[in-house]
């Protein structure tokens, strides 16, 4: 049985912080968000210098066998193609990263394909893609649990390494329909509430895409505990995640949430262990449908809202330079005091 | 008399544009307003291969003599003392404008105090501070015309060394009561819908503002021609942001938008020559009460919302990068066709 601890954020040093925060030369609270942000940062890692060091994204990808009925826009062949394509640095999370300089680390959880080695290819094959789950679940709970220690190991090497602030991107055709699943059945929300066209899909795939959903929960009954509903509904690339995100929070690492699927399995995480949610900043509002009432739900406060709908990780390194920000901020300006700059009329 | 002429941004290449980002690898449209952001600057340079460099943000500092009828929540000295924290390198446009590689350019267009001289600091004084609004015009008609052609004439130097992308800051005491006046002015709103907090006011003294910039309309009558605006309520700092914006214009390059002063300026700016807006990208949303209107009237869409309402252009630095991911996007993401990968089921 797949088991966690993790500590909640400490609130010993909040005060110091805010205090550290109003000092500095501008408006109390005119750098909106990125002041809560810096707090948050600081909080997280209990200091009032937070720094953060080596940051990276994961990028897991794996195959869904219920694209069978027609729910992607997409031929499944794309999730290896675009494995290919973040490999030769090609893809938007490739170009996103080498602008911010954060390292992305791509992990074959369960693609339909046999990749050839490559430095930046970690093999974490569960199996060549999950099982079409209109009939039976996707995965057996033993793979299921194998995912979930996967993802955790994955994010203690990488802290190991030094870095202490990390994210999770995702590809895998497919995957928005368990997303959409995950969300209905944890949040307990009728299923067309969670239903959104993923990649593009038109008008007669929207409708085709719930009908197969709906027919897949009413044939495959679980009796509500997360990890049921994960290994019944889930890919293996978002019970990884769902690993790796615990795992980060256990060691109190700086955690990027990025769009509809990372937050589904952030949500299959939550219920698992919800201390996780401390240690996560979101970084946007995806275009898809379901993303906003899914982060209401978290209670989450995204930095960017941008339009975004591709996954990969490409929302969190979009917003990484914000979190720069709010670190430079409360590291480097300068204090009323320090600038001899004179306070507000009382 | 002040005049500029605007080429309007060319269209020609759109078509091309559009056709190479919607060949990348990812769904059609799924970066959202990263896509959109990257066809304006395509669009303003007129290539399919956008390139950002050397760029800068030049910060106008001015007093206003209205700031004696108790407008604002600091006292006027903060205005030069903000100044030297910029020179020291300690403000929040310093941390930011650092962490992207922004040259900050600081222009004393009309502080009320004697600068010692500094590397960073370009003097461009026209007055100590406007006069005091409340009784009779800012500025002269002759101060306004020279405010105009110094901003024009300090862009031009930043354009000769090689810089193509320039925003705008602000620091003044006082001058969210320009901006609400200039607003209300140009765009023909109630003066309650235009006026807000600034650096944060009271109730108390949020409704003294209200009154005092009321009183100030009516006693000093415009006959509504932009310079006559600009010359009675304007800030000598606003007044020479106003000719930066239309020489940028004038000089095709990309401009960033900051937040509610820098939005009243550009209006003004536009009520000269609507051809500048093609050349604007509205960086960020201000929690400052009247910015949403103004944007919605300009039809602008601000790439940031996180409550910011600090000025310097700070809301500029920290959308930058946005600007960098739209280019990085166009130039360097991999098409289908190089990576490989198929394209949508038909």
């Amino acid at each position: 049985m797949f088991s966690i601890e993790i500590p909640p954020v400490s609130f010993a040093i909040r005060e110091q912080l805010q205090f550290k925060i109003d000092s500095k030369t501008k408006p109390f609270g005119a750098l909106g968000k990125i002041e809560k942000l810096a707090l948050q940062l600081g909080s997280i890692q209990n200091t009032l210098n937070p720094v953060l060091k080596k940051p990276a994204i994961v990028v897991f990808a794996g195959d869904h066998g219920i694209v069978a009925e027609g729910v992607s826009a997409y031929p499944r062949e794309v999730t290896y193609q675009m494995v290919m394509n973040f490999l030769a640095g090609g893809a938007a999370i490739n170009v996103f990263s080498r602008q911010h300089g954060i390292e992305v680390l791509v992990v074959d959880a369960g693609v339909a394909f046999d990749f050839p080695p490559h430095p930046h290819l970690l093999q974490a094959k569960v199996a060549k893609g999950t099982r079409n789950y209109s009939n039976i679940p996707a995965m057996t709970s033993g793979q299921c649990e194998f995912a979930l220690k996967k993802g955790a190991t994955i994010v203690s090497e990488l802290h190991e390494k030094g870095c202490n602030v990390v994210g999770f991107g995702e590809m895998g055709i497919g995957n928005s329909s368990s997303a959409a699943i995950l969300m209905s059945l944890f949040c307990r929300l009728p299923l067309e509430d969670c239903v959104g066209r993923g990649t593009g899909l038109d008008d007669i795939g929207l409708e085709r895409k719930k009908k197969v959903l709906k027919q897949a929960i009413t044939t495959n009954r679980v009796d509500g505990s997360p990890l049921e509903i994960l290994s019944t509904f889930g890919g293996f690339e978002m019970v990884m995640m769902c690993g790796a995100f615990l795992q980060a929070a256990a060691l109190q690492m700086v955690i990027l949430v990025d769009g509809f699927i990372a937050s589904a399995s952030l949500l299959a995480a939550s219920n698992l262990a919800p201390e996780v949610l401390g240690y996560c900043v979101f970084s946007h509002l995806s275009d898809e449908t379901g993303h906003r009432t899914l982060l209401k739900l978290l209670q989450a406060d995204p930095l960017l809202n941008l339009d975004l709908r591709l996954g990969e990780g490409t929302g969190i390194a979009i917003a990484y330079p914000l979190l720069k920000s709010a670190v430079d901020f409360v590291v480097e300006m300068a204090s009323f005091q320090s600038a001899g700059v004179s306070e507000k009329n009382t």
